[in-house]
């Protein structure tokens, strides 16, 4: 049976890449960049100035001048005027605004008096050329490549793109997925549930956990253990829909069907089964279309594991995202894991002396329900046991989204 | 002047608490709980057979029985049947099928051989009673806490929502805010620029900053350096939003015209001024409706730095979130800072040996443009100087949203 890091393997080396699209930047928030963004002009774009207070020459300060005749006043956003050649000019400015010619520093208010025209500034107070300035060009020049292809764009990458005078952004097209749960023991959150039936919640799950991906336009569908209506609706469900999310119908009982079904409808199996626990059943094929479709186990806390250890980074690098591998944290108690099967433990971290991350499971409960994940902040993964972990064994860690 | 703890106190204590609503479990991701979630029932509801196979007796595997009867079998989502009481009775059963009275175990099909309506196992194999049965009410008792209030609502809690019947959740209501940027010197992103003016950037940043923590309903505004329109302007904001965010204006040249206009429309100032470099000059007050104004430096790292540090935790703990403190980092390399100010640095961070979060500051660019903290993850935020911060020295961090 595959390792975690086979079965990831896979489906990455099979995953498409998604088409590109514009988006302005005002909806461009957790989108996928998908070219790179460069400075249009040097930034910053002039000799700005950096606080309030009077533009002159630091040479008339060293040479002792301490009474200066202001001349205008210079604002931000506008053409900057020309100071005076005598070494007593100055000329008080704003935040913001461009250093007129001829001056080369800013003597912040608080250390200036002002009585009419005129300025004076304490003896023994000096500042060197390009105080309070921030030089043109000093950050980027014009063309520097500032945002690479690949990010996923954040507050930042939108204000250096407003910066650079792009309103528009090429970002990967955001994908149209269905979250299909199986099985007829489901039941809608507000009917009325039998005491031998289960309310919905694996897709409920999986769609907010997508969401909070950055994957916004996914659609909830329910499949019963029915031949007719799975066929029926798979057919149309992979026919319209960029990456389709199967959870339960994979365990040994019902995958002679459900498989059966998704092999007459020309879905090609990549992988099937993984040894980890939670998760074994996983599932993995392409449409004749290239369609991704992840089956993933009925079991809540196995299908969540699943989406954050297979899916989540394929959707991450079909959408042309930078590969990010995954950060060590430290066990912060021993932990015994007998099967000979990888172990995707969920942790709680905290915070050791010397700033390590410490992993400790979730009390108590390894049953599955999506109650012990609750106060969890994501998982580790440990190699298969049997085998007793002492605390400070490091693991990579996956972090819920 | 305040320390940045003392001004965030000072925000903190002055933070009005929000309006609850009703939201459905489908739009739940991201908004923060207000009510608690109670266990509506057993978790698990029933005793849940937890893989595919055939249940029985463990006893009748203890004393030797090899052939084991197919009585009938046991789907998911029906009522269960009785089990003979026969030594030699078992039940072909489904994972999510309920356990049938009489039977304590499920037996793997892959433990198992069958011929007709015979089933065998094979000599040596024993399972305990329980084996592969999740048993009713072992995750939670009905009226047990699950998810208690002031928890932001991920993937997981919609969940034990749904698994609990609730489709509908009590939340904070959202507020809406207005991220105000003023100054004439800013052009809007697709206009033509002159070479002393600058495109409008921050509120891009701040606006998508806050969709990252959860908050989308920010309008941008843009005020020019006029009296009359920020008098009209400013009014309407403050009368129309639950939180205002104005960038620049609070510098030392503009700063008497436009808090002085604040104070007109009756907001109440409750602090000036931050003994921090970036963000000293960041302002807060509150409007006659208790409304939260924030006046941000108008430089862009400032005024992120400022909406990391002090606004997304006040909106925070005004939605009601359970407060979660800074994560401590340790400083990579040694860090030189002089000013008699904290140092809010921005810094990207990597893992140690041993797990240690390592923080990096960003590499050359410190002038306050946006440029320089694309590919930063955060801040931390050392002491006031003048110090050398031997690397290793642990800081409180602050993640980018």
């Amino acid at each position: 049976m595959l390792t975690p890091a086979e079965a990831e393997k896979l489906v990455l080396e099979n995953i498409p890449l998604w088409p590109k699209e514009d988006c302005p930047i005002s909806r461009a928030h957790g989108r996928v960049l998908r070219e790179s963004v460069l400075a249009d002009r040097d930034l910053p774009p002039f000799d700005r100035v950096t606080l309030d207070g009077y533009a002159l020459r630091a040479s008339s300060l060293a040479a002792g001048v301490r009474k200066f005749q202001v001349e205008f006043v210079q604002a931000a956003g506008v053409r900057p005027g020309v100071m005076n050649p005598a070494a007593d000019a100055c000329i008080e400015i704003m935040t913001g605004a461009v250093l007129p010619a001829g001056a080369d520093c800013v003597v912040p208010y608080e250390e200036t008096a002002r009585d009419g025209a005129e300025m004076t500034i304490a003896p023994g107070t000096g500042f060197a050329p390009g105080h309070a300035v921030h030089r043109r060009g000093s950050d980027h020049r014009a063309g520097d490549l500032i945002v690479p292809a690949g990010t996923r764009i954040t507050g930042r990458e939108i204000a250096v793109a407003a910066a650079c005078g792009r309103a528009v952004l090429t970002v990967s097209r955001a994908p149209r997925i269905a979250v299909v749960a199986t099985g007829d023991e489901l039941v809608e959150v507000d009917a009325v549930v039998a005491p031998h039936q289960i309310r919905r919640s694996n897709d409920y799950a999986l769609r907010a956990a997508l969401a909070g991906a950055g994957f916004f336009y996914a659609e909830r569908f329910h499949l019963r253990d029915m031949r007719q209506e799975i066929e029926h609706m798979l057919w149309h469900i992979i026919a319209e829909f960029d990456v389709v999310l199967l959870t339960g119908g994979v365990s040994k009982g019902k995958f002679d069907f459900l498989p059966a079904e998704l092999d007459r409808q020309g879905v090609r199996k990549i992988l099937q089964g993984v040894a980890q626990r939670p998760g074994k059943p996983f599932w993995f094929g392409l449409s004749q279309r290239q369609t991704p479709v992840f089956a993933l186990p009925g079991n809540p806390v196995s299908a969540y594991t699943c989406l954050h250890r297979y899916v989540l980074p394929a959707l991450g690098q079909a959408s042309g995202l930078a590969p990010a591998p995954p950060r060590p944290v430290a066990l912060a108690v021993p932990v015994t894991f007998k099967p000979k099967l990888a172990c995707l433990l969920p942790v709680k971290l905290s915070s050791g002396p010397r700033a390590e991350l410490l992993a400790a499971p979730a009390p108590g409960n390894t049953s599955g329900d999506f109650s012990g994940l609750v106060g969890t902040d994501g998982f580790v993964e440990l190699p298969p046991g049997p085998a007793e972990f002492p605390a400070g064994t490091l693991a990579p860690f996956w972090k819920w989204v």
